[in-house]
Formats: C-alpha cells, structure tokens, sequence
C-alpha cells in the first residue's frame, strides 16, 4: 500500500445517507484497493473501461485491488460515445451479473464521461443498486461527470434520456493519469474548470487567467484547480441533487454548445463537448452584454482567456461549414423546451455572476445568433 | 368526475419526500384522472399495459384521463412473463420519449405484476425518472408487487436482477377490476393475502378463516382484506425500503416456492407464483415444526385453509413430474447463497410469528425436502 501523498485533496459531499469522498492527487490507482476496501462491505468488484484506457490503467488497478483483497474481474467496452447505449448497457449488466457482483460489491468506472456515465447506471439497475466507485481518467470526468450522481445513456430522441441518479460511494481523481490525455483533450477538460469561476467564483478564475500555465504543467497548481473545481460542482448539487432549480447554473455555456456540437454532428474531428461549451460560455457572455446585463468588457476578458489557453471561442474558430442561424436556434428550441416563445437561458451579471433567466425571448436568441453567424 | 364510494379506504405509506396513497375501492379506474391530476403537476400520460387487460381497462382510463386533462398515450405490450426482459423495456421507454413525457408527467402501470415491475422500471430511468402511478389489476399485484417500490426486469442470471427502487405516487387498486380475473388468478392472489396473517397478524388469518368466503365474492370484505394487506405491506416497507433486513418476512413460503417455480420451468398451466407461494409456506411451516420451533398443529391449520379455498398445498398437487429433492436443493441454493453450509430462511415459532433464520443448516433443508417429496 502507497502511502497517501501530501499533495492529497479531499472533496467532501455531505448528501446524508448519500455522502461521499472525491480524493485528488497522485498515485490514486495504486492506492484505489485500500481506499475502495475501507468503505465497502464486499470483497468483488467489477471495472467497466474501455480499450483505450485498460491498455493503460486497468492492470494497476486489478494489481491493487487484488493487494487489498477485492477480487475484479473486467468489462472492457469500446470508446467513444456509441458506448452510452442499451447494447453496452446489457452487455455489462450481463457481466456484471456473470460475476457475482452482489449488493456489497462494487461497480467500477475506469474511464471518462462515457464509461462513468454507463457504469453508474449499471450500479444503479443491477441488483437494483451495488456500491459504485469512479475512477475519473479524463480532466472533464474529473472535474465534471463523476461528481453528482448524473449516470445514463442516450436515446434516439436525444442525450443522456434514460438513466438514473446514482452517487458513487467514492470517487478517486488520479492526477498522474491525466498525462497520457492529449493536449486538446486537456484544454477541454479546462473549459468546465473555467466554468465554475464564470457561474459565481470571480476569484477563481482571476486564479486561473494567472496560474493557467502551471495548471496545464501539472503539479500542486493542477490539483488545487481540479480540487476546486469538485468543491464548486458539490456545493451546487448538495443545493439541488435532482435538478430542479440551482443546479441549472451548471449549464452555463451549454445551451449554445449543445446546439454547436449537434450542428456539428457529434464530430470530435471538428468539435468536442469541452470546445463546444467554450464557445457556449463566450456567447453567453456576448448575449448577456447584447440584453445589457453586463459589460461587454466580461465577455472580452473571457473570449482572452479562453483563447489563451488554446481553446475555440467563436463559431469561426469550428473547421467546417455551419448550418445557418435557423438551424442553431431549431437546436436550441428542441434542446430546452420553448414555452411561449421563452427560453431558459444561463446569463451574467458580470464576471462569476451568472444566473438563470426563464424569460429570454427566442427572437432576441435569434438575432443575436444571426449577428455571431460567421457565414 | 365520479363521487369516491363509502367504501373507498386509503392506506397511506410514510415514507418522507416518497410518501404516497394506496386508494383501495371499486370504481377508481373511472376516477383515475381525477386522482392522479390533483397529485402530479404535468398533464401528460403513458400508459403502459398488455394487449389482454388493455381490451378491458385502456379505453375508460383514458377516457377518465382526458376528463381530468390530462392527454395520454398507450403503449401495448404483449402479456406474460417475458415482457420483463429488456426488448420491452427498450421499446416502452422509447414511446415513452416518443410521447414527450417529461419529469413532472406520469408514467402509469395499468395490468398485474409484470407491467407494474416494467412500468414501474421505466418510469425511474426515463429522464432519470418521472411520476410513476399503479393501477394493478390483478389481486396479486394489488396486495403485493405494487406497493413497495421494487420494480424491474429479468436477466438470464435469474429474475429480477435488473431494475431500481422507485416508490410510486399513487396506487389506485379498483376492487371491480378482480371480476375478470380468472378463479385460479384470484386465488393465486389470495396466497398472498394469506402471507400477511402468517407474518405477523393471527387475528388477521383467523379473520380469513372466517370470513373466506365473503373475500371471494368481492363486497367490503375483498376491501378489507386488500387494505390489511396494503397497510402490512406498508408496514415493512416503511421499516426497511431498500431490504437490508425486515423485509426479508416478505419472503415467507418464497424459498420453497421460488424452487418449485424453477422446477416446473416457469410454467403457468402448472403452477403460478401465487400457488407456488401457497405449498412454500405450508412446507415453511412443516419445517418449522420440525426443526421443533413451533407445534405440528399451526402447519395443519395452515395447510387446512388454504385447501379449503381450493390452492395446492403440497408438491404431490402440482401436475406433471418433479425432479429430485437434491435438484431442488440447488433451486434453493442458487437462489440463496449458501454461506458456509447455511442458508437464510423465514420461519415460524407459531401462528403469525414468523422470523428470518439466517443459520439453516443446508443439509436440513435437503433432508426435509427429501422425506416431503413425492416421488
């Protein structure tokens, strides 16, 4: 057994009988048999992955929990988002099952928002519910999908439509594996680590516009921003574990990146979520200062940021043609349910000042979207 | 919008921010859209049900739905066992989706235990759950499966490994709907209304000794019998929702009869689940007494009622051939988990006093088994 490091973080989320743990640092995997055993009654796990990360990271993790005396045994699914549908669901519901994972045993996630998303529903149905560990391997699952308890598949009417609120019992951030992402990956990681300084902690991303190049070097100034970052997704879903009010703040920049990535097609080639919700997150910035909620300095100081760091931050910044400003808003109307011609939109009042307004007109959406049109 | 009837009794089930009514009485179907419209905030319905009761119930529950305001939407499966597998489960959330039910609308269980443990699935992942209404039609689900907040499906590793806890908002249990029911039907029922007595309430079995006859024939008898039930089912919900101990009692007469099921491969024309329950906890009570935990004389009167009502009560009553004792030994065991020779079983130390005995010896059981069975 490692012994825990000193650049150890804990994240604590106190939801009652739903509590847990999220550690950051170093050298988690090694450790993620005695921090898994001290906290669940059974002595079987299943880990759900994918090629990709297994290559990697699943021996370690099998060799750890075999030293703490959990038996594993793995489901490895392929990457990529096709992953987050029903034949992978009962695939790994049917191994799960194949291996005796009972109430006590744990479910697994070693991978990224894909493979969290898939292996918490699994946890959730199986047995109707056994212990569930994530083991984050991207900076956007760490930051973002593995804290809060949103697990699912998509469907043919849409993302993310079948699936079920699970929190995890533990939730391990190793910040060593976040070395074999791929820059890009990381950046956009990065983008839903800005995000939280943008919804309501000014200082934060102050922090961030100095410390960003450390950050991305890795090291004490990684963790504290993926530490912070836990803290600030757990206080809004401590508030709101089921959505039905503070945690929409959460979406700031995805209503316009959900219709950017579904113009887009879901092509990672061209755009991914992270990119999609940077452009998202200056657009709400820009649209904010267009209804003269905030000054349109905000929205420059993020676009500057955000381009700092290598990320898009206009709709000209996506390789390819876009379909036009109708089509955008079609996405937009589908994705968030119109009523009377209003939208739910997450606005600012001015840097780490965002708010949720249920009354924006969709022809102002329109007009501004016709405006920002490269084409 | 029909008067509520003088017979109409309510069970209330406490259960915190999941608490809800079990409206018992004849006539609910057709005030169903009154119902549910006063306790869920949306105005839109799937009803799932089978193709056999749909012929009888669909069209004056939407009918009492469109009344209320509320437009809904049918989603036919076939009737039987197998709808619990994950073809249907499939299909029923995509219509669903189809339908545009969203968190606030309802997803509503119109049939017997199959729809209600389908349904109730489907209305806990479809959009990480929506309103969920029972209104079970046969008397099993009635005083069983649709209350309690188990839902799910089968998997090839056996029956109802896959599926979530998710208590409904409403059960409307329509006494008239029994009518259709076939006699075989009604008194596999029946056995489970028996079980509550046996658990924990003699007055209650004695009262069912007297007055059989009366539930039978339906009136305010059958009413009251269904609201005991209800309210005993509540009982031991309300005292352990996720079954980690109490609610084990449940599964009085389960184990033998759960084996019995497995031993007649699920088939119907020989034996249903009611009637397998029936033997299981004449068999439970035989054991008991041989075990010296209670007097011969409680199995007697145990066996005595329910073949005065006309259910099987010893394996010699199912048609067809049986396997072996030691086959049905492993039934057992792979239903229970053996630990170290010992299995968990609920017995008796007399009428209505039945307890989980979790250090049966499994040598015991099989030689019990032997000298009971028939061949």
């Amino acid at each position: 057994m490692t012994a825990a490091s000193d650049l150890q973080t804990r994240v604590h989320v106190p939801l009652g009988e739903r509590a847990y743990d999220i550690l950051i640092g170093p050298g988690l995997i090694a450790r993620a048999g005695a921090e898994i055993a001290s906290r669940i009654k059974g002595r079987k796990a299943a880990i759900i992955t994918d090629r990709s990360v297994a290559a990697h990271y699943l021996e370690p993790l099998k060799a750890s929990l075999a030293d703490a005396g959990i038996a594993s045994h793995a489901v490895i699914l392929p990457p990529g988002e096709k992953t987050k549908s029903f034949e992978p669901l009962i695939e790994a519901c049917d191994e799960v099952l194949g291996a005796r994972i009972e109430r006590n045993d744990a479910v697994i996630a070693l991978g990224g928002g894909v493979i969290g998303d898939l292996a918490g529903f699994v946890a959730g149905i199986v047995r109707r519910g056994v212990r569930f560990i994530q083991i984050p391997t991207s900076l956007l699952a760490q930051v973002d999908s593995s804290v809060g308890g949103k697990t699912g598949i998509n469907s043919r009417h849409g993302k993310n439509l079948i699936g079920v609120f699970n929190q995890p019992d533990l939730v391990l951030a190793d910040a060593d594996v976040l070395a074999t992402l791929s820059p890009r990956e990381f950046r956009a990681g990065y983008a839903e680590v800005v995000k939280y300084g943008l919804i309501d902690k000014p200082d934060f991303f102050e922090w961030l516009e100095k410390n960003w190049q450390a950050v991305f070097a890795g090291g004490v100034a990684r963790i504290h921003a993926i530490a912070t970052s836990c803290q600030a997704k757990a206080d809004v879903v401590v508030a709101d574990e089921r959505e039905t009010g503070a945690r929409a703040l959460l979406n700031l920049g995805h209503t316009f990146g959900h219709a950017l990535e579904a113009a887009t097609a879901y092509d990672g080639s061209r755009l991914v979520h992270g990119e999609a919700v940077a452009i998202g997150m200056v657009l709400a910035h820009e649209f904010s200062a267009r209804l003269n909620l905030a000054s349109p300095d905000v929205a420059k100081r993020v676009e500057a940021h955000l381009r700092a760091v290598g990320l898009p931050v206009s709709m000209a910044d996506i390789p390819g043609e876009l379909p036009g400003p109708e089509r955008l808003m079609e996405a937009i109307a589908q994705d968030k349910k119109v009523k009377s011609g209003k939208l739910t939109f997450i606005l600012t009042r001015g840097l780490g000042q965002s708010f949720v307004a249920d009354d924006v007109a969709a022809s102002e959406v329109q007009s501004f979207l016709t405006g920002k049109h490269p084409g």
